[in-house]
């Protein structure tokens, strides 16, 4: 069998899985997702055998430690796994919301009615949880999955959908078997072919490194909803509470800097530079914060404490500007006024997350309506970006798209909609 | 300059102008609407002289009769495009409308807001007043517009173009000139080499034939929003009022066959097709259309009416299931109860729209549940999936898409959304 044949096989099942898992009630995937997370704890010993040979072999290949420690499977992320089950069996139920109604003068009623979106392709790279968490919210919003994962947590990742899989069929006799599909190859060209097949596929989800991103939404055919990076700004304003923004930025930069949603740029207005920039850089020295600043910021931090932060300071290049640093390092820029900060945020910025820091109503909502990005904030940390923070319950990802679903993904964000039309005879005219 | 050049200088200044879009207001955006249509009214004159040089260079070229009379611009379709600007600018403004509100339990105000997408091509095929219809639409929703319409119709969609332009600046000094541009070249290469800019171009809306969307599709590095065609499906269920049925065959075949909410596929229930079928077989040929059926149904007719509609019935090719006839052809098939119907719609349809006709509320629900399509009626017409019929006020397209707008598309899906998020100095802990 080709590749070509191999990948069609799996998205044609992953389809006829799709209509029937569209006809399950409610109660009935709750069952199966409870069914699946006892199933994960019962299977603890056979995914930790499964997981050391992944282990075993990653280690043959020189993986970093930092890999290895993702592709871990121990008790504490078994039970985990158990546990995010359970949460997504007690959400709601994101399929079947009316979104919209109408009658129209003839009579006939109109409604819009949240549907599963039907097939989603999801990749990403070490963690072998992504598994269950990625499929049991596709479960539960009536789609059917193809997981690819990194290559280096197969056995773990084959083992964990298998484990799901019976589970489920132990407790509901016509649970489709294809609803959770594990990518049978490590080949390359797999994911290519599959995100070829807009027949069977309807979206592909990748998560990951802004290199494996580009290459998937480089070749897929299919729709993509993704973020490439986080490049996120706090803008303080020249009307800001100097205190609260010293709060807001320590936090958007250094509360978790390995995140999406971590401040990369600080943008200050030049007639508070003065005053805010020597407070913050100091609280940022405490904190270990390497500084790449511009021209304006130099003078004023060489003027105000002219050998406290020589070391950790040196000016940014443009590259900076766009660059996720994920780290203990921070772009200053002192921008003149609202306008300057929302250009410098629209042009160099990831459409990420972004936040004011200002008690001028009029300048927050000129930056909350022109900075255009997936999440905007007004006196808060840029760390809210987040299903859980938003009460979604669940995250499966986060979009800076603006088709389909925009900032984090919960369930609801895993439905497409269809109108439907009940009449008693309309006919048009 | 090269064609590279060329399509990104013109991306660019899409982009910067769709900023400046966002920043009007509504009643901005209607003042410039409305000068727009009386443009359009003012210099009826030169545009019929510019469509003039297209129809006579098309007559040159040997373009068909159909084709020269979809390009003619004359005074009836000059006021419609008049008309068409005025209740665009009536419409309600699509940006701004709250989807969503949640107060999170730190006190964080989450807004999700609708805003513009951003930079919109749209590419089609004759008619000049799409150049019109399209680009108000975009601008009311925010949107700055790339046009790129059929190289027979330039110089109408050029002039149409710039006499909104005109007329926008002449009322709104501000009025961002490049929100409207038409591609400036007929080369072939530039709807590839435009939609790569994905850092520009936000969205691809192909309207026009089969092929042409496909090639559309398959270039495109930017989402696409389309339907490819209507293969469209009435079920006359075994519990049907068939009065009502005959009456929704023939409307949703005949009363308007070209378009693309049109049936192609009539699907009869063996409980009622020996009663069925001779009655709506005898209505349909009144209105000459060809029927294409399967070996039942013809046994059918060959008992109940021997010479009445040989020479219009043959049998049906597996493929003429796939097909768009937008003509007085029609498929029609026995099946086995409502499964069978929904299978054979969901396996040999566009999913664009499918009706089922019955009494019985159980299998109405099953089938508006399980058939995948945009748009699913119970006792009604398919001829209803329109903006206009939906109450959308205006159309720019219809989607059979799951990612983004599905069905009929006005101006509320020309937009995105964004989440908003104020507070009062929180942190994340």
């Amino acid at each position: 069998m080709t590749l070509t044949e191999q990948m069609t096989d799996l998205a044609r099942r992953a389809k006829a899985a799709s209509r029937e898992l569209a006809r399950l009630t409610t109660d009935e995937k709750n069952r199966c997702l409870l069914a699946m997370a006892e199933g994960i704890e019962k299977n603890a010993a056979a995914l930790k055998e499964a997981n050391a040979l992944d282990m075993q072999a990653g280690a043959n290949l020189g993986l970093s430690a930092a890999m290895l420690d993702r592709l871990k499977l121990d008790d504490k992320r078994i039970a985990g796994m158990a546990r995010g089950l359970r949460e997504v069996a007690a959400l709601p139920d994101p399929v079947g919301r009316v979104l919209d109604e109408r009658v129209r003068p003839n009579g006939l009623k109109l409604r819009k009615v949240t549907t599963p979106i039907g097939v989603i392709v999801i990749i990403y790279e070490s963690r072998p949880n992504v598994t269950a968490d990625a499929a049991s919210l596709c479960f539960k919003s009536g789609n059917a999955t193809i997981l690819r994962g990194g290559k280096e947590a197969m056995n773990s990742n084959r083992l964990i959908a298998e484990t799901m899989i019976d589970a489920a069929r132990k407790t509901l006799a016509h649970f489709p078997e294809h609803a959770i599909q594990v990518v049978p190859t490590t080949h390359r060209e797999a994911i290519p072919v599959l995100l070829s097949l807009t027949q069977y596929v309807d979206l592909c989800m990748p998560r990951g490194g802004e290199g494996l991103i580009r290459a998937v939404a480089e070749c897929s055919k299919v729709p993509v909803i993704k973020h490439y990076k986080g490049v996120c700004h706090v803008y303080v304003d020249g009307d800001a509470d100097l205190g609260m923004a010293e709060e807001i930025v320590l936090n958007a930069k250094c509360q978790r800097p390995a995140v999406c949603n971590a401040m990369e740029t600080l943008l200050v207005d030049k007639s508070i530079a003065a005053r805010f920039l020597p407070a913050i850089a100091g609280r940022l020295a405490e904190k270990k914060v390497e500084l790449r600043v511009d021209p304006t910021t130099r003078e004023i931090l060489t003027q105000t404490a002219p050998n406290a932060h020589s070391a950790s300071v040196r000016l940014a290049t443009d590259q900076d500007y766009y660059t996720e640093y994920n780290d203990y390092v921070l772009n200053v820029r002192v921008v003149d006024g609202v306008k300057e900060a929302i250009d410098h945020v629209n042009h160099y910025g990831s459409a990420h997350s972004d936040s004011i820091v200002t008690k001028d109503e009029a300048r927050a909502r000129q930056f909350l309506n022109e900075v255009d990005s997936a999440a905007v904030y007004w006196n808060a940390s840029t760390r809210f970006t987040d299903g859980g923070e938003f009460g979604m319950g669940a995250e499966i990802g986060i979009s800076t798209d603006k088709i389909g679903a925009r900032g984090p993904m919960g369930l609801d964000e895993l439905t497409s909609y269809k109108w439907i039309g009940i009449g008693n005879g309309q006919l048009r005219t």
